[in-house]
């Protein structure tokens, strides 16, 4: 099949994806939103998340005008563009995802009246509006942007105006990214730390008890941080990977296979949409009331399907292979192993964050039973898990790399990695499915339905604990996976503009040594290493100061609003939202800054002292540094969150003592301290690592005097 | 002066420590031992401490036979005597530092009582023992063995030989401290945390309290943690950065400067000997009774006194340079300023870590301040603090890489790394201060001395805090520092034994590719990458159970021994330290393993799949990932934890409601997560990170076909 078909069909698909969630949003809007209350309810929820979203992009927008006027005079009208539509389209996934989900959410607590399996359908199909919404709008975001370049312009597919301007779009796409997962993170669990703090732990009321300011808050928090922020996240992984790879394709790859090679992601990209939708009329409780069994069900699903979709791509798109510079051939049948490496990647990382995150297991059930003993064991077993749980998917990247570079090298890892995320449409579905569900159970409890609807929307939020970890370590997984290919990137990138440099220009006969004797290689490490502690801390510490002023404002209520406790008076839940909105946008500027600028003021401090071949050494080598620790800090986080979540929902299960018991207090702590780790500071995590790649890509084309 | 007389100054030096230990001793034991119930609980610690370290060091023994017998097959005898050398001296290094300081500790209670000054006199001295032993031992040994090799026996001072000898002695003494490092600590940490749980929590009778069973166990950890297992560390850290400076000179350089360059780390160790014992004598309460002030006035005067004394090693060794094999020139004010820049990163890791854990500054506030709203938020704000606290301690070692480097290229990051660890003897001597005061203060409790004696001890323990997270900065930047140096003599190794290789043997035409485009480099910085967490995760846990294990204990005796809480019976002591010290060495022995088996299974599966010179590769890159995180990973926990553990010091100065508010209780919470923290896994991540240099070191003699 030819390639400008595949390009079409790409195109195809990713409106398919969005006719799609057009669809299923109508049919959603359909169901009936229950009582009056319920509905007052949601409108609050709705009107805070609405507006959060609403100063949380007016304030991204600030930072992007003045970020799209600096690429425009550095690298002209085309990048820029592919700056805006990439923010603007990021944007558009999560606010969109956001409008969904909070009407979803009291049509689940509606629903799930009615059983388990129409709260679990309503909830998942609203999962899957924002799941398409992300692989839709960034498959036709890349499709049609190469599409205008290339097919309308008339450039190249290799030409540097191209690779400047995908780049720029995949920039464009991690900004909102690092900001939305941040600020939304920030709100999120600024509410829920600062709640519970109040509530729970001080008033002994018990969470999302009407009486508490914050629960509002909380509920809006989901659908920001949880949905948006998450939505937002996957759609720069999966922006950035696809960019990456045509960058790759357009370098390593000589005539024809040059444009296949680059149309090659966007063809699987578009089969995979197609599989991930059949894969959502999977998801059916069956007769076991087994929830994780009917998501697995649509995961697997469209997991199998790729396997032939994917070989139908390759086969059709190069039949002949991809021939590289050097006339060496990569043959359809390497592609296509490495393409199933990717997937049996993404499966591995599945299994393993649910051994480290479900009930079932040894991590969790050790972390309940560390309870016992108080809060401080609690805490050390929690962290020991959370370090554990990094080595075997480090493992299984490492086999990741082994194996695809093997049979088709770093092209292999990019195929691989490409893959992986063209199942993001049904992970983030699963994901989006949490916030909904959370919201539900919300709802109720403030509804004051009966506890029947309230234990089934609860049975449905257990399970979005472990879907949530398992979207992060994915997301963070292909990331590791990824790295190389970004690596690889800038270092063709160097190689291409030293090449083609015209004498005393800033590339004239640079060589730069990657070889890690180099003690610029080494410095990079280290300050590339320090990077993810040091956001870490920050975020980490934004959440602290975020809950601090709920839980003032939550106190303050209690003191001078007389009769809150006696459910004679309302709380102002507007002013808790409003609080926590200021203070998440006040706190995620900073942090979100330090990768954008990171990069730019090593290889300056740099040069000043060794050189241009010690600052390119040195930010190439950061690269890989904010990988390497990167990797482990975010599962860490992740991973060592859902553990502590879930041992806290195993405890409430009646295990160690149930609900109420020492146990149980100490599982709060545990679950407290996991609550930052695992949804703000790890996630945020990802689109740091991509932002500092993508930044230093376009530093080398600023460098090369741009266009 | 002549390269000789350097040689045989060293010696002397490590004589003079040696002998400066033995008056110290004497000195020590004349004091007064206090009254008969006193010298009663003295002696209960002695025991404990004496059959804990016997048991330790047998264990290690059977581990250590072993090795030894495949050093012996694999590489001869004189690298197998260099093992055995390494590892005995370690040991004692420990034993005898543990056997002073089971001895002082109750004769600074003794002293305390006539007044703050005397205490101090008397624990400072105790802690000098140790630290020149450390440094005297290790200079001892190294030096001798090097004199050995060479004059006496013949072998040309950089032959293979001597080498080979040399680095194995490292190997030694890397095996005996991780095993040290890692038993003592979680004995030390199990004590603490298990008789904190039932005891503090459960109980709620005070720390130390005579009731309570673990409480001699507890101050036995001290020993064998705090002090011996210190001690075993940064005795290897002392040796292999000093015998990776001379491997390096041994390559670097050729003619007279090759044995000058040799002889030049020990020179350096020689004098700055002199300078810290010259510097202990500075150590006196002033009038202003400030502890941490007398404790500086003796690092200070030895640091400043190093400055003339190192130069004037270095201008009579070297006076016209090191000449390199090229014909390139070291000029001795290029190594004097090499010199200086160790020596400046010292103190300023010196003063990050005071920042990050000392009482007065923002982080210790910051961490007292959020343990107001609970247990959850003490924590967030702690490990929040723990991941920042790494920031500046990198930039530090980023600065310190570069300035040397740009002096005296990777040899001049080598002089640095010898410079810092120069000091050890007096880091050490502030370090070891801190477990006798603690015991101390254990014993006043217990035999129920009045009030004044305890607040006189507990004034010097929260001093012993910061000097501890002090010596623990200290060592693992140094290891940071001296990653380039291991990891240069790894890869020098490979260039000398592919350059002289038989055709058909190992080496014969390899050429290893370090660059970050190397996927098996990655490989190797992932997998190096995961080593600190993994092993952070494994010593936590073991942690966990043996604190479990005591918990069970403590909570048994109260219940089946009547009359312990009345005071009218005594608990069962010893019954608690045999437990603990039967789960602290079964606890040891994996996770140490860890980092020697590591390389070897990463090289042998590497070559299997991709060949030698992948192998090399991701063996290579796994030595700077293992550094990479470890530095991190080590610096956050050992930071951190003392940012806990002073945090609750600043609430029970009476600050956020003082002793037994609900913060008091949140800032125990974190205290309890901090101890394994900052006294077992963050501290064993330095000897871990070593070991897993030293093996791959000796894997390339072995695959070179031994001796």
């Amino acid at each position: 099949m030819s390639t400008d078909l595949w390009l079409w069909l790409a195109m195809g698909a990713g409106l398919l994806a969005i006719l799609y969630g057009a669809v299923t949003i109508r049919s959603i809007l359909s169901a009936s939103a229950g009582s009056e209350r319920m509905q007052e309810i949601a409108r609050a929820i709705q009107e805070g998340a609405n507006a959060y979203l609403k100063r949380q992009y007016t304030t991204i927008a600030i930072v992007g005008v003045v970020i799209f006027i600096v690429v425009f005079f550095l690298l002209g009208v085309f990048a820029a563009i592919g700056f805006a539509l990439g923010a603007v389209l990021s944007g558009l996934a999560g606010f969109i995802g956001m409008l969904v989900s909070v009407r979803a959410n009291v049509r689940t607590t509606e629903a799930a009246q009615q059983g388990l399996a129409q709260g679990l359908s309503l909830a998942f199909r609203s999962g899957a509006v924002t799941g398409m919404l992300v692989v839709g709008l960034a498959l036709l975001g890349v499709a049609v942007y190469y599409f205008v370049l290339t097919a309308v312009l008339g450039n190249a597919p290799g030409d540097r105006t191209v690779i400047d301007a995908l780049v720029a779009l995949g920039f464009g796409a991690s900004l909102i990214s690092v900001f939305a997962r941040l600020g939304g993170g920030i709100f999120t669990k600024g509410a829920d730390v600062g709640g519970d703090m109040v509530g729970k732990v001080e008033a002994g009321i018990p969470e999302d008890d009407p009486r508490n300011a914050a629960t509002i808050a909380d509920n809006v928090g989901d659908n920001v941080g949880d949905c948006a922020g998450m939505a937002a996240d996957l759609f720069e992984t999966y922006a950035v990977t696809v960019v990456a790879t045509m960058v790759l394709a357009s370098i390593f790859f000589v005539g024809g296979s040059q444009v296949d090679g680059m149309v090659l992601p966007l063809a699987i990209g578009a089969v995979c949409i197609v599989t991930s939708i059949i894969g959502t009329f999977f998801v059916r409780l069956g007769k076991s009331k087994n929830i994780m069994g009917a998501l697995y069900k649509g995961f697997i699903a469209t997991a199998v399907l790729s396997i032939p979709a994917v070989a139908a791509v390759i086969w059709t798109l190069v039949p002949d292979g991809l021939v590289r510079a050097g006339g060496v051939e990569i043959p359809p049948m390497n592609l296509f192993i490495c393409a199933l490496a990717g997937l049996g990647v993404t499966g591995l990382i599945v299994w393993i964050t649910e051994y480290y995150t479900g009930v079932e297991y040894r991590p969790v059930k050790s972390v309940a039973k560390a309870s016992e003993s108080g809060h401080g064991t609690n805490v050390i077993q929690g962290l020991a898990v959370s370090l554990e749980s990094t080595a075997l998917p480090a493992l299984v990247i490492i086999a990741g790399i082994i194996v695809t570079h093997y049979f088709a090298g770093l092209f292999g890892i990019a195929v691989a990695t490409t893959t992986m995320l063209a199942l993001a449409g049904m992970v983030v579905a699963l994901d989006a499915f949490g916030p909904v569900t959370d919201n539900a159970g919300g709802i109720a409890e403030m509804a004051e339905l009966e506890g029947s609807v309230r234990e089934t929307t609860d049975a449905l939020d257990a399970v979005g604990n472990t879907t949530k970890a398992v979207t992060k370590g994915y997301a963070i997984g292909s990331a590791g996976l990824g790295a190389l290919v970004l690596f690889a990137a800038y270092t063709e990138d160097i190689r291409f503009f030293a090449g083609t440099a015209e004498a005393g220009s800033f590339f004239d006969g640079v060589i730069v040594d990657f070889a890690l004797s180099n003690p610029y290689v080494v410095v990079g490490l280290l300050f590339g290493g320090l990077l993810p502690f040091l956001f870490g801390g920050m975020s980490m510490m934004a959440v602290g100061r975020a809950a601090q002023s709920v839980v003032e404002e939550v106190r303050r209520q209690f003191r001078e609003i007389p009769g809150i406790m006696e459910r004679t008076a309302k709380p102002d839940y507007g002013r808790a939202v409003d609080i926590l909105t200021k203070a998440a946008i006040r706190e995620m500027v900073v942090p979100s800054l330090l990768p954008v600028l990171s990069p730019i003021v090593l290889f300056f401090v740099v040069l000043l002292i060794a050189g241009k071949a010690a600052a390119l050494a040195a930010v190439g080598a950061m690269l890989l540094g904010v990988i390497v620790t990167g990797l482990f800090v975010a599962i860490s986080m992740t991973s060592g969150g859902g553990a502590w979540d879930n041992a806290k929902k195993y405890i409430e299960d009646g295990h160690h003592g149930g609900k109420g018991s020492e146990a149980h207090k100490a599982a709060v702590t545990g679950d407290t301290v996991g609550d930052p780790y695992k949804d703000t500071a790890g996630p945020a995590v990802n689109p740091m690592i991509k932002i500092t790649n993508i930044v230093a890509l376009l530093l080398l084309a600023v460098l090369a005097g741009g266009h």
